[in-house]
């Protein structure tokens, strides 16, 4: 499959092998680029910048690297105040009108999934440049960009991530690709700021991997008395961004010295202070030590700092002089990689994508679900709860394979459990007898896949007709 | 008169002649577009567009528009913050600076009759993207364009104007440009916000033509339970924008379903909450039909269904499907207008415009009249009153025929009835004999409007040296 | 030395050799615009405007003449909100980023300083296009521009600078501007709002010029009844921006009327509202005249207006007329004189710059200072008191010559008198005789300059291990 016309929503949607093309892609444009030479592909195109959160690197690489393709750029830096969204307008009619402005849009939205939703309803391409906590998937082509550049390659690297790994977009994007290019990925986040449980399930269920996390206690140890980092939630957005409620599960705990010892990257991130609500108690009084100095004696000869930026203080300004500190140039690889993707995804460049020989990407779990009542997102942030949107969307999720049942949103991918099943085969048989059952019950594996409806309560249940079954209680705890 | 160093800030400035023009040139810029090829009739050029208010389309537009005709676009997207006007700079010493930096400019401001003022003041064109609720005349040519293309024409064709006509800058535009080419105008607009009677005034005395409305009661025959609208005013911008207070004279009134039976065009507008003041009682608890699916069976087969947008809830998103529904097309299609448009003003294209045959403005029914004392125009929003520009900015009227006495304020053309009147011809005679007369006393005839001396107040009459005439009070009511 | 790779962050950057040169090329590219010549130096290159602050003149010449030379802009108009600075990044970071993303940086920011920081820490050319209160180099080109074109040299022209000379950062730079190239300077500043002492401090200790001052109750007699100006602060923009605190010592003063016979250009500046704090008192209730055409009688014949822009109602529109009012003019300089300067700064242009024959900037009067202990500068608004730039920035000084013992701020030039010294040369010999004294103590002529140390307060001076001198306390009153 060729790049033209296509989306850049998650990190996901592109092969290995097509990663590596656009990297590929981006080592020609770096070199015309060093050589001053012209290249003028996009002469006439025109990217629209379609900001809804602050943005200095993303919006000024992406509009950099359009002008120096030889395109034009039509920006809306600050959109939820100028453009019509002001005026109460849904992002899918924004995109719908937008598409004959522009050839293609880049995005950023506080609500999850917004991007997706773009996608759904224009025609040219749309490419994420972060929605909410979930993804940023073009961060994570510099990132990539930047390790191949500097370690040659990316499989067997050891990559310790640092700071705030639960609402960090870039994180959720890199996490993945290094997982699948066959890193180590080792998390040392902030007490409260693990990876997600869904970002987790979906690593360990489609790429097979489940990443070590560092003894939280232990990070106390490379604390020295003024270098700590205390977590203050700032003002957030214009749009609300509520904090997502996930159970932090714990894997393999390593030791934090053991840890960096073998690292070959450590990826510092800030605190996304603007994505969680009121100071929920743990959070705000937290410490946390800051990447500086002291850390040299910990690293590896060969250590590299890496950063999305901008960094407010988990990093210290120290480092900056330490040579294999290389978050600048990530944010300037931020132009080729920009490019490169931009070109191929308006097909005026072609690159050969070669013939998968070992897919990483080893099964596809679940199929699409649209036949649930009254079962929503949990996550209030996701795009599908916004009034706003509700006009045109509703709920979607795919099932995930095994128990408990499980539903993880087509937007945000946040997972919810619905506490209640029935089959739809009954129905055709003895309509009188239809009855419903506790989605923890045996019922669960007994109603096949395609006959299996869904309840988010009993009152929606019996709303459809339904009637209480003895196997509607369940001894498990009531789950969301 | 050729385009070239004209403005537009009022869709009345074109003759029919010259609207016909425009759309012939969009027709050909539509094409070169088509066929991809390149119209760089402004290389070297550029734009300035200056935006108080937000604005996806219509700013949008205008830089691809200028984009594709090889020029570049200096953008002020949110002007209000962004630009001098905040530390207080008019209005017309804005422009006056721009017009060295710019060879256009399009500007978009909540104040009405702003548009005008930077046209006085500044040396290149200026375009009108929308000043407060007064006119929209560019949206105007999409919606005329729109028209012939999916029609042939616009002469006959009878069109429902639904929603907000009192706040909505584009229905007045359009109102008057239907009425000027023959279309028929069916109004049905929400309880209180019908098309102001200073527009409707206007139609009549210069256009001859009378819009008919639907029976208001009638519409509730349309609403389904869940279908009704709630008018609800958000928070306004950051300019003050109050209610202007019109009397809304009734005209003919017909059944709804007899106009949707008849109707070729339902044009359906957005309620400007922005422009309201805080929910004036009736407003905010009337409930409306939203346009949905059920209106396709009253629909005539080829109804084509319009909407300036953005949307907010008026339109419901199941007609997206409906064939006829061409909103984002009348939004694509401002990409060609504002081609067309901009090379005609820019002196970059020509176009024969054939000679009127039939002129369609029959008459000029009033002179330009500055010699009132203490008269204010009476709507808040009007730029005249606006306490910044008053340093440069006279009020300033056109004097209507007939009576009551009825002045029209030459920027936002809200319409005062000023209670006094002398003569400046005693005056000349006896001094002493000077008196001041109620302006719907037998005096207004006997006085030839070149000697009419207008006083806002009694106070203003004494001012000026005049005395109380017996006929200075009247039986009629006091008028503003 | 050459133009190429250079920052102008203070009109003292450049000699006037070098000045000159720029007015010359501005010259040519003014002629090339008038002859409508395309001049594509540019082509392929971007500039990025990063306004933390309003601006339509600066910003939008900027941009024009970008578009002019062939090149393509990146734009933040309101950096503060939609750049990365919303989530906490350092000014020294932005820059680091954005200098792969553009080839030049103009940045507009309400700390003084905050061009000097980009400056220091960005590889490509900075220009500073404001910074607080503090300088306005480029304003100050296009001023000497206007003045050389309408009159030919700047030598020998007698100048009065009118109104807000506190606040207005296109003052200081152009007042320098005016002394090192020969011109007479008259101050009318209005009550509280003259003229930095710093400032007058730098003007005599550099350029062994002391501008005249106007007597203050003089300017009541140029007061009609509503002719006066009324100076109410309004609400500062998104930074904070405290009042500097200045003693401001008067010099020779002279009649008003005496001023306005002799003076060739009256430079009239709108109040600085935004730059004050709540209102101080005084500068609330003053009033002051506004200029208009009463002054015309004042004036010689060939008085020249000018003002930067944007006025308020300092300056009567009725001025407009006036054939020598040439601000209007002054703003469309812009294009020329930078068009000019970022060809030079990029190294597209070059220019003779002639060889010094008598230099202007005589002497340097002191030398670069870090050694002071827990010194800072007093001015609030300062880039080096700012939370978040303190990650990197330390407080700097150059120590000027003479008493008392004074410290200049290398990033906004204010300037603090340090209350206690030791020497370094005891320390060597008898450590444990360290003493400190009182700065204003006979000891400040003893200590070699080398061996200077300064400390903010005692508790400094003992917390560094200095016991106090019987000279410590001193019969002068404390200092900040």
């Amino acid at each position: 499959m060729g790049f033209a016309g296509r989306d850049l929503i998650s990190i996901n949607d592109f092969t290995n092998e097509e990663i590596e093309a656009v990297l590929d892609l981006a080592d020609q444009m770096n070199s015309a680029l060093e050589e001053g030479r012209r290249i003028e592909l996009l002469r006439g195109k025109d990217m629209a910048t379609l900001f809804y959160e602050p943005s200095t690197r993303t919006r000024g690489s992406f509009e950099r690297a359009m002008h120096k393709l030889g395109g034009e750029v039509i920006s809306f830096p600050e959109a939820q105040t100028t453009s019509s969204a002001a005026k109460g307008e849904t992002i899918a009619d924004t995109v719908r009108v937008l598409e004959s402005y522009a050839d293609i849009i880049v995005i950023r939205h506080p609500w999850e999934g917004a991007a997706k939703v773009a996608a759904d309803y224009a025609r040219v391409p749309i490419i994420n440049a972060g929605d909410g906590g979930h993804e940023h998937p073009t961060q994570t082509l510099c990132d990539l960009y930047t390790l191949r550049k500097e370690n040659g390659t990316i499989k067997g690297l050891t990559v310790c991530l640092w700071g705030d790994l639960k609402y960090g977009r870039t994180v959720h994007s890199l996490i993945y690709a290094l997982a699948r290019f066959g890193a180590e990925v080792l998390c040392a986040p902030m007490r409260g700021l693990d990876v997600p449980e869904a970002v987790l399930r979906k690593l360990g269920s489609e790429y097979n991997y489940a990443p070590k996390k560092v003894k939280p206690d232990d990070l106390n140890s490379l604390m020295g008395e003024v270098d700590a980092l205390y977590i203050a939630p700032s003002k957030p957005y214009s749009f609300p961004l509520p904090s997502p409620d996930f159970d932090t599960t714990s894997s393999v705990e390593i030791d934090i010295r053991e840890a960096l010892g073998k690292t070959d990257v450590i990826y510092v991130t800030r605190v996304q202070t603007e994505r969680m609500t009121k100071p929920p108690g743990t959070e705000s009084k937290e410490s946390y030590p800051i990447v500086n100095g002291r850390f040299l004696q910990e690293f590896k000869k060969k250590t590299l700092v890496m950063h999305p930026l901008p960094r407010v203080n988990e990093l210290a300004y120290e480092l900056d002089k330490y040579p294999r500190s290389v978050y600048f140039q990530q944010a300037a690889y931020g132009v080729p990689i920009r490019m490169a993707l931009t070109a191929l995804l308006l097909g005026a460049s072609e690159i050969r994508v070669p013939e998968k020989s070992a897919p990483l990407v080893t099964k596809t779990v679940y199929a699409r679900y649209k036949g649930a009542f009254g079962v929503e997102c949990p996550n209030p942030n996701c795009i599908s709860k916004q009034e706003r949107e509700k006009h045109y969307i509703s709920p979607e999720f795919k099932m995930l394979e095994g128990e408990p049942l499980t539903l993880r949103c087509v937007y945000c991918e946040h997972e919810t459990h619905p506490p209640f099943i029935a089959t739809s085969e009954w129905h055709q048989g003895v309509l009188e007898n239809r009855r419903y059952y506790s989605s923890d019950s045996f019922m669960l594996e007994r109603i096949k896949p395609e006959n299996l409806i869904i309840f988010g309560s009993e009152s929606e249940a019996q709303a459809q007709g339904f009637k209480r079954s003895r196997y509607a209680t369940t001894h498990k705890k009531a789950r969301r």
